[in-house]
């Protein structure tokens, strides 16, 4: 069974998920806390992993997971594990769920709040352990099973992102037969979550080749398997090939990510509208690509090699044309959001760690002007 | 200054060298066993690294290491190492001091002959722990400062490889400085070291797509600068670029290698002959490449591609007019090996661990014929 071992380990095969006993025992988890939400619930998704288990009645399901996992319900389902003696969490499918199971690992075994552990704050040292955490993903996307971050939407209106290798999963297992079944505008939305984690994170300022070379991989099999994947469902190859592109996402932004992170994670702390993460970037990237391009065009060229396209492709308009054939929605407005709300979400944007490593210095005004083309 | 994390910390940039304090500290090294060769002594670097030394008078130097390390010398050295009471091992110099440095880290903690560490003998259970190490390479090549494996000719004639996550330097100090005098045909051969473990590693037959990515941008780097690199020593871009496709060799290594290496390592362990590692590799790799082929068809476009070559272009050809280019030996018997001397090479290579992974199935026969077409 193919292993990867570049942050921690990843069991990655057809069927892996099998394999959830054998890491329970080796990580000594007894009375497994299984994060999910109502979605993997309603699917029989759950039942795929509750079923490999051995003892069901050590385990408690927490599937209170909202879209954009928020501090209450993060105290919510931390008051469980600590009601239910929990001794380790598995969280179990897309982004939101590993978020939130993650923030319960970290508070589980560190305490306070966390808010204390915003990291731009220094909240890092304050970190003293963190339950031990098993990641399985149900979609192709957010790659938080490779990841040692999480994002919050705070109780105070903040959209938190916390970063730590203490957050890594000791172990993922993407067994890319538990995506077989994702919806298309679900698969469309997350794969192009994995495409903008790895064309974002192959532009991030910090100089590190090897995660270069990983972004530039999984975009290669992101780009040429999306469509596929959205056309049919079923087509085992496809899922694969969006599961790595998933995973190969998130080894890659350990260099960080950019400016569509950081609008996506402003425009999503809006409650109200419930917008999708992977949607989000998937709209907002054809304009900071083309924001961004005077800043980075020695990188461009491995781009358009890497999605197959000609030298003199414009990357903006081929990502407009993948949206729009895999049923995303063409801009922000279409999505809900209205040039009202644009001063509200700069600030969040300026703020948002991802902008720190954006290959183009980008301040308030930029911003602003970026929402209202992304519109 | 730009670290990587992927297999373990690597510091990379112009003059990181002067961290070595720093990280002795860290890694509580009072002690330490620096391990070169006369080369490095003669040539002046090794004073660079002592110069920058708190206290020299508590370090050991032992610069006995020959140009394939042999267990005599591991174990000359590892006498030294309990005599100065040291506590941690610093390799400085190419591959030869990085091998035999992790040897004697090994032994100094888990004590025994080295000969009962062998992994296909099952040699990793009786690993008990191994004397903090680090790594500092003066030739852009062998990539050993991130990779968990060492060679070492054995008192009975053969050529081990040992692997195991413990053998990892705990840091890497990966300082392009130290290569700026390196002589043209030293830069060449391990230059097409690292340009080899780029391609075997992409072709070999584990499922690793973080490696393939991470291989292929090593090849990148390093098919696009080793001709620079050679022709002005002093070019600071290209010894920068092959130091990274150096250390992304390694990196992407851990898939496995394959029949270069199998065969450079029957060849390497014929003691009077002194053959250079990287030599061998460049000089053998086109006629692997054409046995291969048939294989693992699909990933020759993206070896092209990496090497910016047209999508018709043979790749052995290729490889052979780089060798031409850089001064290296045209075939093996260049290299004064005999065609007499195969039935010799034979079973050794049969046996090397990287046999398992080449992609394509090889027994004794073929690797007679490839020897025959090699000379």
């Amino acid at each position: 069974m193919p292993m990867l071992n570049f942050q921690n380990p990843v069991r990655f095969d057809f069927g892996s998920v099998k394999k959830l006993p054998e890491v329970l025992q080796r990580q000594n988890i007894q009375r497994p806390f299984l994060v999910t939400d109502h979605g993997l619930l309603d699917s029989g998704l759950l039942e795929r992993v509750t079923d490999v288990l051995n003892d069901l009645s050590q385990a408690t399901i927490y599937d209170g997971t909202p879209g954009n996992p928020t501090e209450e319900a993060v105290n919510e389902a931390l008051a469980s594990y600590h009601a239910e003696e929990c001794d380790g969490v598995v969280c179990i499918g897309g982004g939101s769920p590993m978020d939130l199971g993650k923030a319960v690992a970290l508070l589980a075994v560190s305490g306070g709040l966390l808010s204390q552990y915003d990291p731009l704050q220094g909240g890092n040292k304050l970190v003293k352990g963190v339950a031990p955490l098993i990641a399985i993903p149900t979609t192709a996307g957010t790659g938080s099973e490779a990841s040692l971050g999480f994002v919050i939407s705070m109780s105070d209106g903040r959209k938190l992102t916390f970063a730590n290798p203490k957050f890594l999963p000791k172990m993922a297992i993407c067994d890319p037969e538990m995506t077989l079944g994702l919806p298309p505008l679900l698969t469309a939305a997350t794969g192009m979550d994995a495409i903008t984690h790895c064309i974002e994170a192959v532009l991030a300022s910090p100089v590190n080749p090897p995660a270069d070379g990983i972004g530039l991989d999984g975009l290669w099999r992101g780009w040429q398997h999306l469509r596929r994947a959205v056309n049919d469902g079923n087509d085992r190859t496809a899922r694969w090939e969006m599961m790595m592109a998933s995973t190969e996402g998130a080894l890659a932004f350990v260099k960080g990510l950019g400016a569509v992170h950081s609008m996506s994670h402003a425009a999503g702390r809006i409650k109200e509208l419930r917008l999708h993460h992977g949607t989000l970037n998937a709209v907002i990237l054809p304009t900071v690509l083309r924001f961004n391009e005077s800043a980075c065009a020695s990188k461009y060229p491995r781009l358009r090699q890497a999605m197959g396209l000609s030298p003199d492709a414009d990357l903006a308009s081929e990502v407009e044309q993948m949206n729009a054939d895999i049923g995303l929605p063409s801009g922000l407005a279409a999505m809900g959001l209205s040039e009202e709300l644009i001063d509200d979400m700069v600030p969040h944007a300026v703020a948002d760690m991802a902008t720190m490593t954006n290959p183009k210095p980008i301040n308030a005004e930029d911003f602003s002007e970026l929402f209202r083309l992304a519109m």
